[in-house]
Formats: structure tokens, sequence, C-alpha cells
């Protein structure tokens, strides 16, 4: 039983500052925990002259990775430079040497974790990485463990702070995706190239990586669809308000029979669903099992003391185990391989925006083409517009989506149809 | 390695159902994750002939708990009896014995966690008891290890699904306690002697058992003051609305320089809080830590399913260790001993429904005693009631609990006041 844990970082920046941070403030109650004192030896970053948050002893710090990798006396490597490379080759050799990693990275887990998790399986090490999903909320270990004995049905999580607060914003503010993604920028809640959080990349990896666990099957991360945000309007806002529902980026999981589906895409939520009080940058995942019903976890999604409170607790798992000789002791859970769905498999109410001439018989026109593509109607509204516009509001029944697509593009075709203005799915 | 962990339970009631029929339905599954069938071995319940939601081999059913207990072939006995005794008894001598034991007992964890828990720590075995809190909400664990690596600030639970239920309807349907607790005992909500319930006992078990593990100190039950919901008024609802909170029965527990704080009691929360949409008979807990800020626990605080949910997620985690040889490898954290601290500590806003009569300087009489006091005024209603009556309704600023209770004193002394109709804490 060791006394002394040694915790090697990888990459000084934002959430492994953060990490470190935890470690040397919370030191003391850390090692009443596991049992052990988590010394943090070694950290290495190309950049290791920039005043960090915290200070820490120069002499740990590093510029080659290698003095963290293959120094012997380091128990826990941890990960946090993000992407697939070269932080997949830094993990694969640790795991190699015989090293614990814990790391922050949705990317890689997403993409490469069908290898790098059976690989640290197989030499009994752990590989854990709560942080990669909803920041400081913990669902990686409660979906492994607290809600293991459940059949996983699905999950719904608004798992991007980034686009929350944009549509949180939109909606509070009645102002534009455009100017409010200006202000999240200014504000450094949203990157200059934004397009990883609003064209639901980001979200497509914690989803993929989320839906693994749940369905104890791996999903792709290039199978998993993925529409942003980019096309909601103040319009669908205000509609969507009158209708009772806000609008979300959700990360959907379902299963489907023994098969499963994946996608990310803006939703109507109704205003009584738990998820839709979930607002600005905080992240909420609800997952509904066989046993336990709904639950859902709610937190802040992002941020260096949030993703280092997720990081840190690995550490302390992990350190627990090296303490019982049991790293390993929860491994990778896709034992099975279920075939991955496409969106023609979903089923759901619709939201849609017709930008329409304002004649008569326009709405029969196209109340007739839902007809004839078995798409029927809970509630339509008809707003008259200047220049003898007309925008024609449809909510439809639960419907096919092959369906669904097919009265679109008939309705599109109408002489009378000037656009579809949206379509954005009900998620109730 | 064991490929087989046998479990005995003791008490085939709504908990130990439940978890015997996720075992049984789910046993792929679960063997799949766990490396190791869970076989149900043994049974014990005095009422062994009632038909139960899952059918078992009746061979395996006894009236004799000292059947599961002393079986040499079990390894983790689960205790679904509640209660003190003998349910304490049987844990005890399970780990006596050597057995792992996994308990959904809520009031035996509150009451003799400070006995059980060391006393299984010290032999190295598993005593997990996630059932005991939110029912199928995972909250147990993410406190002991995902948020471990934090200085637990705050906790604040809607933990009662009774209660909230009771509160949800009166404040929907404009009913009063009376009537609610009514109807809820005749769906089966609520117990014949609800006390437990809405005295808010149930509650105060709960809340010491997350303060225990959030402040790393035993906090002893009969230390948690405690409110029921028996005194909140049709009136009061209707005012929280109108002020923008909603009133919920919060168990609370607080950290204060070194020492602690637990409470249980009505609550104004305000509508934006995210437990203020914790409705109906589901739980909610929120939790505050120095490095991952808030974070919320949300999902159904009861039931068979949902409790069974719980217990088995601890079976598994158990058999995990079990596996690896690593029992007791989270053990009792309350390695500290902090002063626990009363409800004269308590710093809040409150809001204050005084009955009075119809004459002018009334308003200014009140004000007056508050301000002798030291408790400022956000804000005031008056109302102007049949018979020369008057209802004002003060929402104060944060006052300290001493000055406040001074002040109502005062005003309940004041000739021209008819009575405090209500006191009711804020929390923001």
């Amino acid at each position: 039983m060791e006394d002394r844990i040694n915790v090697g970082i990888i990459g000084f920046g934002t959430v492994g500052a953060g990490a470190v941070k935890i470690l040397v403030e919370n030191r003391n109650s850390i090692a009443r925990k596991v049992g052990a004192e988590i010394n943090v030896a070694r950290i290495a970053d190309l950049d290791i002259t920039t005043p960090r948050p915290i200070s820490v002893d120069p002499s740990i710090l590093t510029t080659n990775v290698n003095d963290v990798i293959e120094d012997p006396s380091i128990d826990i490597v941890v990960e946090t430079i993000g992407g697939t490379s070269p932080a997949g080759e830094f993990i694969r050799k640790s795991l190699e040497i015989g090293k614990n990693v814990v790391t922050a990275n949705k990317e890689l887990i997403a993409k490469e974790g069908a290898g790098l998790l059976p690989f640290a399986a197989e030499r009994n090490l752990d590989l854990m990485f709560e942080a990669s999903v909803g920041g400081g909320i913990p669902i990686i270990r409660p979906l492994k463990s607290c809600l293991a004995g459940n059949d996983i049905i699905e999950i719904k999580g608004i798992v991007n702070g980034t686009t929350n607060y944009i549509l949180s914003k939109m909606r509070d503010e009645g102002l534009s995706f455009a100017d409010v993604l200006k202000d999240a920028q200014d504000r450094g809640y949203a990157e200059a190239n934004p397009s990883a959080d609003v064209d639901g990349h980001d979200a497509a990896y914690k989803i993929s990586i989320l839906a693994s666990i749940a369905f104890t099957s791996r999903v792709d991360v290039t199978k998993v669809y993925r529409e942003g945000i980019t096309g909601v309007t103040t319009e669908d806002m205000r509609y969507a308000d009158e209708l009772g529902y806000v609008i979300k980026l959700l990360a959907v999981a379902k299963k489907i029979d023994d098969a499963m589906l994946a996608y990310v895409a803006p939703a109507f939520v109704p205003q009584s669903h738990p998820l839709a009080s979930v607002n600005d940058v905080f992240n909420g995942i609800y997952v509904r099992g066989n046993a336990v019903g709904e639950v859902m976890f709610y937190g802040p999604g992002a941020g260096s003391m949030a993703a280092g409170s997720a990081v840190v607790g690995d550490i302390i798992d992990t350190a627990r185990n090296i303490r019982h000789a049991a790293t390993g002791r929860v491994p990778c859970t896709c034992y099975e391989t279920r075939e991955t769905l496409g969106m023609e498999s979903v089923r759901c109410k619709n939201y849609i925006r017709v930008l329409a001439e304002d004649k008569p018989r326009v709405l029969a026109a196209i109340a007739n083409v839902f007809a004839d593509n078995n798409v029927s109607i809970e509630s339509v509204l008809q707003k008259i517009m200047p220049d003898n516009a007309a925008e024609i509001v449809w909510l439809t029944h639960e419907a096919a989506e092959p369906n669904l697509r097919s009265a679109l593009d008939a309705i599109r075709a109408l002489p009378v149809v000037k656009a579809i203005g949206s379509w954005i799915r009900v998620e109730e």
C-alpha cells in the first residue's frame, strides 16, 4: 500500500491548471479521503513560463512530455491537452509503460476509445474520462456504476454550454443568432471559429461517449447525425414560447429494439421538462432507464475548476484502485455490437414554419400535402406578413421522419410556397 | 476471481422485490458489466407467501434471517427491511461474519452509521447505502468519488417525495394542505400516519447522511433542526407565486467556517432556481462545491424499481470490489469532528405574513419593530380582508435569525396584531 501517489500532468492549460489547483488547495482533505497523499510530481507543457492560476515548484515543470510518461515514480498520467494527436499517442505510450490514465479528452475518447479502452483493460489499468462529458457534472461514473443495473433506453443532453448560452440569450433578449454569437465571442464563451460548438461537433463527441456506455456498444461518432443551431431564428424562439416549448440543442441517444440511434439537433422541449430550465452555459443530461425511470444531472459543462473537479474525481478513484491493487476494476463495457440506425427511424412531433403567399387555399394546399404523406397535424398558426406574405406554423403529431421529409419536399415545390423557414423536431 | 457472486436479501418488500426484479430481468447485462454472474441465492422475509412483482424459485425463500446471514456461500447481504432494529443487528452480524452489506436504510445509517461504517471499514468490507437518499438518484457515490476533490460548501435537497407531491398539488390546484394530504393518502403516496414525511423526520435522516459525507464529519441527526409543512397555507402559496418564488420542503446543510449546520424546513425558492422545477414526487439534490460550483441531481426519490436501481448499483459496485479483492476501498470518510451549529447562525431573507387590524399606522408600527431589531425590509404587500382585518406580507433582506425571532416576538405582542400567520425562510 502506497502512502503517496504521484500524478504527472500533460497539458497545463485551462483544465490541467484547474486540476492542479484543486489537488494543491484541497490536498489535505483529498489525502484523508484516499488514505494516501496525491502528489503533483511533474507537469509537461510546451509553455512553462506563462503564469497560471496556481503556482507550482518550477522544478516540476518540463517541456518534454517523456519526463512525465517515462518517469517511473509516476502512477497516474493526466492528459488535458485535447485533440486526437498527439494526445492519443501520449496516452497509448503511458498505458504501454503501465501508467493509469485520466483524460478530459472527448474527441479522443469518441474517436479512439474503441482502441484505447480495451488496451487499458487488457493491462488492468484505469483509463478514466469523467471530464470528457458535462464538465464537472458526475455522469460517466453514475452511468457505469450507480445506474449499471438498468437497461438504459434513452439519453437527452444539453451538453454544449456555448450553444446553450446562445439559445438562452436569443430567447431571453429576442436577439438573432449572429448578434448573440458575436457577444459570446466577445465574452470568451465562443471560439473565433465557432463551428465545433454551433455545428454540433462537440455535442456529437459527447453523445457518442454517453451512448456507448449506456448501450454497451460502441457508437461510431461518424454515424451521429448532426444539425447545428445556425438556422434557429428569433421567430422560431417566439413560436416555441407561444406553443409552450423552449428550443435547445439536444444530443439524443435512443435504443430502438436491439439497435441504437444518436443525433444532435435543435429541438422543441416542453417548458415543463426538466431540461427546459437548463439555461445559459449550464449542461443537463437526462437519462431514462428501465428500472430507475427518469434521472437528470445538472451543472457547469465547462470551465477550469469544474472540469478540474471531474479530473480530480477520476484521480481519486484511480488512486483508491492503486491502493487496493484494483486498477482496471471498471473496464470498458462495450461488449456488444448493435446496429446504428439513421434518422429515417426517428418518429416524433415536428415544428415547421412555412413562408407562403397570402392567397386563398394556401393553408389547405399545405395541409393536403401533409395528409398525403401520413403526417397528421396537431395545431396550426397563420400570421399575415407585409408584402402579401403569410407565415404558417405547423405542429405535427408524431410522424415518421421519411414521411415528414417527403411532405416537406412536396410543400417546398408548391407554387404558393416561398420557403420552408424552419423545421425543428419536438422531443417530449 | 469468482465467476458467481451470491447475494442474500433480507426483506422482500417494495425495495427488496424491486432489486430482485432488476437482478433477475437484467441478469445478462449485469453479468457482462461485472464480469461475474450476480445470483440471488437466498431471500428472507417474515411473509414468503404473498405474491411479489417478481417470481423466484420458492426454495430460496426463508423466514429465518440466519439462513441468509450465516450462509457461507453468500458474499453480499442486502438489507431492505428499514428501521433501526432488528435491521442494525442483522447488518452488524453480517459484517462480523465477513459479509459485505448493501442497505437502503436511511434511518439506520443516519442514527447508527457512526458505529456501523467504521465497523465495516475495520474489516475491509463494503457497507453501501446509495438507496438511503434520493431513491434511484445517484448521489452518495457522486459525493464520495466524482466530487471528492471538492470542499463541499452547501447542499439543498428536495429529498421527500410525499411532501413535494403535497406542496406541488397545493400550488397547482390551490388546495389546502389537509385536502391534498387526504388525496395523497388515498393514492398511496402518503402513510396513514404521515408524520415521518410531513414533519420532516425522513428528510432529516437524509440530510444528516448527505452532510456527513459532504463535510467529512458525522452530523448527529438529533441536531438537525426540523420544521414540517403542516403550517404552509394556500395564502402562502399565492404570495410566493406573486413574489417570484415556489415553496419547497428543503433539507439544507451548510458549512460555516469550520462548523456545520443542517436543517429541514419549508422554504421560498426563487422560480429560476433549478430546485424550483422539481415537482410532484420527484427529488432534487443541489450541491455547491468550491471547485465544481453548482450541480444538481434529479430523479424519482422513491418507488420499488427506482430504489431497487440504487440497491443494484451498490451490489454491482460491491461485486466489482469482491472480484478485485478490494472491498472497503471507499470507506467512511468522517475523519473530522466539526461543531454543529444551531439555527441562531442562520442568515437569510424571510417571508412573514402578519394578520393585523386594519387601522392607521399598523404597517408603520410593524416596520418600526423590524427596524428596532436590525431587520431591514425588501418589500411589503398589504391586503384588506373582511371584518376590518389586514394581511401584511413582508419580505426581509438577509437577517440574522435571532434578530428575526426577536422582531417576530415583539410584533406578536403589538395590540394591533392578531397573529403571525406564517414565517418561511427564503433560500437563494
